[in-house]
């Protein structure tokens, strides 16, 4: 088995274009990771997702946990076997979930405790905790136990909250045991406080992780904020690791981030949206519950290879989301997630041809956010 | 383009073995025909349909009337071009559909009127309307309008709905434009009395038709009562002509009605058992929401060969059940459509073998209903 490694080979400025090997085989980066929250990518079939492009998804060790449970995953076999996933895997560390349900969790140094949204039994979490329920899902980049603050917070809040993430940082570390294959990624908060960040990412390169991923953003901070940071950020980060920007985004938020220097991305966006009758195109966003689609014999995207688009018009998506059939949201969500693929391709590909601005701007001038 | 056809290659005793041939192309028989009730398989993608071994669907003309009409799905290019199936399409006339929604719909001499379960809205059915849309549908197969009474209903009262469909079916036959490959089916009535039964098939046979199916059947009359109205009724039929049993059924009324002569079927069962984390094994029916499976490493079926028992475990299916998510209806209508596919072609081949009573025993001593 080959050592995790993330090869860079290209630039654009700050843009990157590489390649990280796992214990479960490579994805090209800039990446897209399709969201499988509960073992499943929503609605989509996994040879499916991998027809979209998809190359690593990401699993929610906090649904995880509670259904159906990492021993019983790991009894199975491991999460790429129990959802017949054979290709990289990333799992978060679940603190995000546990702590966006506010009410129900609290936060100590040992960790987090809280009730399951499921049937409020009580659960807690602890960065050693966390790293032992990803060995058992098996998972390829297993994710630091962390504190997220809301939007806003004051700045004393957040340093005191991203204390004690490196503090929890540093216990997942040494939870942490190396195997071949496997990596561990550290996470950078402190809400917008530049300096903060600053520190945090200090503290985690100090201790060494394989990966840095920024969290706490798409929390309501809005994209000029989000670019900022990051792109303060980046020329900090060390080079040779992968950077993650978690839960981001919108194409726009994905274009902009990969000039300002990230590798890797996740979103719920593209299947959720596919569930809510919503799809992405070249030409911006399309709410396929609109009367103007009633009888459009064009597909989404006249340019798409997806099978959506081979084989369905625009007339019929719209009859499948007006008469709420399941097709619908499997269509949906096959085409969003093919178009977020063939966004970060063709990103991949601008990058090699040191081209990205072009490849930006062509974006800006083709692209509505609705339509 | 061939003409419609019923070729019949073998029997064994009263079960037949034959072909059907439309304008979009063959299907073997006995068939059973996947129902896509709003021009989709529920939660199945149509080469997903193709795989399981379907070769003919059924479509509702009272759904595609109402949504997305029938002028939209002509100016579209006809239902099969919609909805992506290039293979035969059977459709039903939409009787059945207004008349089950009782307090929504009058029946007269001239046909059917009703409102709407979707907006109130008021429509009329009549047998030159049905026909009328099921050649706008460009439907293969068009079913006759008929009555359909409920069970238990005094003999008096089948005997005059039996008259008013046997009327329409002679005005549906007359609205009904002879293309080359495109066929209509009388449709046979009277409720559970033989001699009301017999005299629609006298009626029916005398007018002409070029398949003849049994209707309101599977409505609460119980196996015992529709296998005695089949047996009867079969030698009766004309044999050079397909016979239909709609509705049905179970997998055991299957084959007690293929044993009788019967070589087309169409049921939701399959695909809403589907949504509802029911399964058809080889070994009976089993619920994915039982706790037994939580842990079971096994396939559903570990003979069958379909992509969900190829790729997924039972814990893994019983997970998506307990957390309700899509893939877990898309797996399973796979799955069960697969299971029906299979029954029928097991079926087929000991017609040929005329070893249909071997295949009978078989089947009963392998399933259970529940387990």
């Amino acid at each position: 088995m080959a050592n995790f490694n993330f090869q860079l080979n290209k630039n654009d400025r700050a843009a990157r274009r590489g390649k990280i090997t796992t214990a479960h085989g490579t994805f090209e980066t800039p990446a897209f990771m399709a969201v499988g929250t509960a073992a499943t990518v929503k609605a989509v079939k996994p040879d499916d997702v991998r027809a979209t492009g998809t190359e690593c998804i990401l699993s929610n060790t906090y649904h995880l946990m509670l259904r159906p449970g990492p021993e019983r995953i790991e009894m199975l076999g491991g999460l790429h076997k129990f959802m017949n996933w054979d290709g990289p895997i990333l799992t978060d560390s679940g603190g995000f979930q546990a702590m966006s349900l506010k009410k129900l969790s609290t936060v100590s140094e040992e960790g987090i405790t809280f009730k399951s949204h499921i049937d409020g039994s009580k659960h807690s979490l602890t960065p050693e905790k966390t790293i032992e329920i990803q060995r058992m899902l098996n998972s390829d980049i297993s994710m630091v136990l962390d504190e997220c603050t809301s939007f806003p917070v004051p700045k004393e809040e957040a340093a005191q909250s991203m204390r004690l993430s490196m503090r929890w940082a540093q216990r997942s570390r040494e939870a942490f045991t190396e195997r071949k294959g496997y990596a561990l990624f550290g996470i950078i908060q402190g809400g917008i406080y530049l300096d903060l960040r600053k520190q945090s990412l200090a503290e985690l390169t100090s201790i060494g992780f394989d990966g840095y991923a920024i969290g706490g953003l798409a929390v309501g901070e809005g994209q000029k904020n989000m670019f900022s940071l990051v792109e303060k950020l980046g020329p900090l980060m060390p080079p040779e690791k992968p950077r993650y920007l978690m839960g981001v985004g919108k194409p726009e938020d994905l274009i902009g981030a990969v000039k300002r220097g990230i590798d890797m991305f996740d979103c719920v966006l593209p299947t959720r949206s596919g569930r809510t009758n919503q799809a992405f195109t070249r030409m911006g966003e399309v709410n396929l519950r609109n009367a103007r689609h009633r009888s459009d014999s064009n597909p989404l995207d006249p340019h798409c290879i997806c099978y959506t688009c081979q084989n369905f018009c625009r007339a019929y998506l719209h009859h499948l989301a007006i008469t709420k059939e399941i097709l619908g949201a499997v269509l949906l969500s096959q085409h969003n997630l093919h178009y977020y693929q063939e966004l970060m391709c063709g990103m991949r590909k601008a990058i090699e041809a040191k081209e990205f601005s072009n490849f930006e701007a062509e974006f800006k001038s083709n692209y509505r956010t609705k339509r």
